[in-house]
This record gives C-alpha cells, structure tokens and sequence, in this order.
C-alpha cells in the first residue's frame, strides 16, 4: 500500500528516478515512466479516467523524444523535422483498456516507436499496475509528419529517418490480430435498434484546451466526444476500447458538434453486454475532426473492500 | 535542466521520494512533495494552468493528511470525524501568484494546517520554483465540518481537535496585511465603468468533474468562473490573485450560470494595468454556489530564448 519509500530504481539499466521524469532502458528501444494516480485524476468511481490514462500517453511519449536528445523546438519534432518546418501529426490511435487504475495506483508506462509504412511513425504504449503487473492498457498510434506553413503531409526525409530509425522497435502493443477485432468507426451504422445523441456548440476552453500553438490538443476531443455519449452508459459501463480517425485540424475559434450512434438495445445503459457506439465530432459547418468507434463494457465493482466515505463538492 | 538523476532525498529529516508521494519535513509540521510540470499541464502560453496549480494544491492536502495517518474513509476525513458522519467543506480560498511555472520546471509545494476560529481549520500552501527558489504562489483557505447526512455545520468535536490539533502550525503563508489588500467579492460593485459577461448552462461532465461522492470538486469551479471572462482579459493578462467565497454545494445535475464583472476600462484586454473582476456562479434556478474576486495582471513575456515550434492539434 504505502509506496513512500519505494524510490529506488529497480532495474540497473533504468537510468533514473521512480517517480519523475521518466528513462529509457533496454538499450534505448523502450522509455519507461511510473505515475502515481492522484487525487484530481479520478472520477466518481474512484478510478482515472480515459483522459488521465491518455494524458500519461502523451507525457510519455514527449520525454521519450525529449530523453533520446531529439527534441526540437516543437512539442515533439525533431531537429531535422524543425529545420524542415515540419511537425508530426497523429492520424490514428487504438485503445485496449483492461483495467482502469484507482486513486494512489502505480502505474509503469512503457513507450516504443516503429516503421508505419514508407512515411509514417508507429507509437505504441503498454501500460501496467506497477503492484501487480496486470495489462493496464495497450495502445498504437500512426503518426504522419505535416508543414506547418502549408498545412500539407509531407514524406518523410532520409535524415529524419536516419533520427528516428535507430529507436524502431518491433514489438507492437496490440497485435494484428486484436486489432482487426476491434471495429472501424462507422461499423455500427445500418443496425436495426440505434439511436443517435448529438451536443451541440462545443468550443475550446481558452485556458486549458489549447497547447502551445493554439491548436486543440488530441486528448481533449475524447472529452468532446464523450459529450454527446448518454449518461446511462457513463455510469453503468466502462470503456473497453477505442478507435480514433483524426481528419482535420481544430483551432481555437471551432466550434463543434458531438455526435454518438449508440448499436442495439441498450440505450439506456441496463445491460451486462457490450456496448458498440459510433462517433463522430464535426465542425458546425460540416468538416469531420474525428471519427470513433467506442467498445464499452459493464463496470467491474471497483473496492468493496473500501469504504466509500463521504466528501461534498467543496471538500478535497 | 536535466532533473532525471535528481531523486536522491535532499534533506535527512525528508523521508521520502523527490517526486513520489511526497512527505513529512520539520517534525511533521509541514507536508512536502515536488511535481514536475508536465506537457498536459500547461496552456497555450507553456505556463501552467490555474487549475494544474489548484490541483496540485488539492494532492498535498490529501497526501498531508494520509502520510499523517489521519485519513479516515474519505477524501481528507480524519477517523474520528468518519466515526461521526462529519466531513470538511472549504468555505474560503485565497491565492496569491506571483510566478506561473513553464512545462518542465519542477514546483515544490509546502503545505500546514492551523485553528481557524473555535470551529474551523486554516490550510496553507508556499509553493516555490525548486530551481530558483522563487515563490510561485501562497494559498490560504478555511476549512469546517458538515455533517453529510443532516448537510448542516458542526462544532468541531474535541475528539478531531485531539487529532489534528498536534498538527497546528502557527506560520501563515498570506499575512494579514497581504490579506487586506485582497479585495473582496463583490468590491467592484458600484464602479463607473462596469461591463457584465454571462455564459449559462454549464453542467458537470460525467467522466470527470465530480468527485467520489458524485459532487462538483472545487477545483472545476475555477473553470466555470473563468467560463465567463472575456477572452481578451485571459490572453494578455495572467490571474495574480483571487478569492473564493463557497456558499453551497453543487450536484451532478446541477445547471449553473457564470456571470463576470469588469471593473474600469480595460474590457478588451488593450491595458498595462491591473485589471479586477468580481464573479457569480449560480444555479440558474438562483443559489449562489461560490462568488469570487479575480485580479490580472499583464501577462509578462515567458521563454523568448525559447523558440516555440509549431504542432498542431494533433500532434504530441
């Protein structure tokens, strides 16, 4: 239970605290961070939520880049991408989620890069309980690398390959084999019992929604997709899994609207079976920003053991 | 810059982890931990948020009290006040921030208790710039009992002043004249140049603003007061100071208007000088839930050595 004093690294080739910035082991082919789940990354039922454990992805895969000295100026890009003005830009992420960790869990997250086809960079995570070594969540992304004057993908440079290929690893967080398992966004669409659910008017936060450059950061379109997913299958369900088509970009000016397709009969929520929901976030004006598919489950009972207790709004 | 081998324990009376859970330093009279500013923590402008800030405040009062082995079953209960149903409820915050930390600066964050009157309980926080030993902000709240059935205040037993009495630190980290010199709600009521601003239908998110006992966490209502500011005051200003008055719990299915107050002339933004707002977030049913008072300064220029790069929405 108590973790205070376990600080020492555990692994000779783990260059680095336990609990701070992170290190690269196995020969540089892996990056590793802990997290301890805190107070303020947890929801109603006591364990992070989606948005926490994707926040961890991208800390992680930052100081990866950063650790291995191939940080540019930007927020990610290498000195060779910085040179060329060119930034990456995520196309696609999937998401296996086998358990959510609860409040002052350790979690270890482990982050590899790989070949995407001839352009493109694989990133993938695996994250596990530090305590009892179970599969958190596995993950994969494609990122491609863009202009950012043009706004047009670009292909990838020799020299930016010559960066970035000496860390591809070929072990892959979700096999081919999961991933073919897990539904296309659009896949629930032409079932006989769906019911669609839209939010309207969704805008960035000017003090919190935005990264550096002005632009919506990646994590908080769960957040907006999740805006128009009923209530019913917040509360009773967990999400299992999940698969994001990025389209466009969105700037601070968007403003969005959310869009989920709930498959079968399960609308509102009393169901121990999984749930299919397909979603889709647009501008008002049209543009598709993203499309998603969500797999959700029934909600394991989280701490029995544990007496819930009681604290208002105000207390914390 | 580079803080990965930094997790050695600095001081002999610190007992724990530089970025772990934190820990108890001067003879148990104030509770320490370090937080690393991480890459979903900051805004557009690379500085962390006021909510990253808050959040991080919120962590060490928890962590406080668990390392102290007062933590009864809930978010901040000691035993003796689970035995009697009662929990704490904030009923006043006071910030004061004289530095906004940058994405990877490393923040140490003191926190204490005091008496507060015969029934209350006074929290402290001195937040420094690990690096530079610059304050970064100093935070003061009080705190009461409520019983969380009745939802009426309570006396504080004598039994929970025998616990957490030993505690008690006399040291005050917002003096009485800095105090003073807060305004209050409310102050700028009256003015010649006043403008009103007003967003409505605000609700919490499901998945992540409310706390284990399905209540709105205090730390979101500084998003729902900022909710209402005009956009050129958060651009070219910073917060340096606010004053939180909480009047009245608020719910999951709770509906809340924002309302902000501008004081003088400096509604677009275009100024050198202070700028003081007072705020009302309400039920739109018509509660009072919390009214605050803001003051901003122009915002100073940050990293001009550092060129910012560009990334789009969805990179990193």
């Amino acid at each position: 239970q108590w973790t205070l004093l376990d600080w020492k690294p555990k692994k000779p080739d783990m260059l680095v605290d336990t609990f701070g910035f992170g290190g690269i082991i196995q020969d540089g082919m892996v990056f590793r961070q802990n997290f301890i789940i805190r107070s303020y990354e947890i929801g109603a039922d006591r364990t992070a939520s989606i948005e926490t454990l994707m926040n961890h992805l991208q800390e992680t895969a930052l100081n990866h880049v950063k650790t291995a000295g191939l940080l540019g100026d930007g927020f990610g890009a290498t000195p060779e991408m910085s040179k060329r003005n060119l930034i990456w830009v995520v196309s696609k992420i999937q998401l296996l989620v086998e358990k959510y960790p609860l409040w002052e869990d350790t979690v270890q997250v482990d982050t590899w890069v790989a070949a995407a086809g001839k352009n493109g960079m694989r990133r993938d995570w695996h994250v596990l309980d530090c305590k009892s070594g179970c599969t958190i969540l596995r993950a994969t992304s494609v990122w491609v690398m863009m202009n950012k004057n043009t706004r047009r993908l670009s292909k990838m440079p020799d020299e930016v390959r010559a960066e970035i290929g000496p860390y591809f690893n070929a072990r892959a967080a979700i096999t081919d084999e999961q991933s073919e398992k897990l539904a296309k966004p659009g896949s629930t669409a032409g079932g006989d019992a769906m019911k669609q659910f839209m939010r309207k008017g969704l805008t960035p936060r000017w003090w919190g929604d935005l990264d550096v450059n002005q632009h919506v950061n990646n994590v908080k379109y769960i957040g907006w997709i999740l805006e128009s997913a009923p209530i019913a299958i917040l509360e009773k369900h967990e999400l299992a899994s999940m698969t994001l088509d990025y389209r466009k970009e969105c700037g601070r000016d968007s403003v969005l609207q959310s869009l989920t397709t709930v498959a079968g009969e399960c609308v509102d929520g009393d169901t121990d079976s999984t749930i299919q929901c397909d979603h889709l976030l647009q501008l008002e004006t049209g543009a598709d920003i993203v499309k998603a598919h969500t797999e959700w489950r029934p909600k394991r009972a989280h701490g029995e053991g544990t007496p819930m207790g009681g604290f208002p709004a105000e207390s914390a």
